[in-house]
């Protein structure tokens, strides 16, 4: 495995982080206990890396950044649209804890 | 601004972007609405990350994901500790989106 191998693997595994918060949060369209500034953070952040990745034309950094902007992205849609549902606490959603 | 200057702010904000989250959940005492397997991926990748960032001798990458593994594992251990006071439901909570 070379550097440029584990390089790719991390971004793959940070990128793919996102992917269940995002699944979670639009099957339970709540987020009430995800802070708003995690994703709007890692956005900002994330879209420096991608600069970065570009100017040093690292491949792992661009790619696994392009990706995470969008999750976040959408992330931070999910947090908007469903605020009001956050502010009701519903029965059926007692015990789901995932 | 040079090249090292972005990486270093964008592992700032990336790193930063854990804190929000640890305090919010460390406050509520609740994750119900975060999944665990976000902070457990980014755990593991972070981790290559740092691995890449020491034999590639790049700063940024070392920094940001020594700080983010420590945010990151933080979390996994409050949303396992918390994971009782995620079954109930209590009005206290409501309205309480941020």
């Amino acid at each position: 495995m070379t550097i440029t191998h584990i390089g790719l693997l991390a971004g793959t595994l940070t990128s793919a982080a996102a992917i269940p918060q995002v699944v979670k949060s639009y099957r339970t369209r709540r987020l009430r206990d995800v802070s708003i500034w995690q994703p709007v953070l890692l956005d900002a952040g994330m879209a420096l890396w991608l600069i970065y990745g570009v100017v040093i034309h690292d491949l792992p950094l661009i790619v696994a950044n392009s990706f995470s902007l969008f999750c976040y992205t959408l992330l931070i849609v999910m947090k908007i649209i469903y605020r009001e549902d956050d502010s009701s606490c519903s029965s059926d959603y007692i015990g789901s804890n995932q």
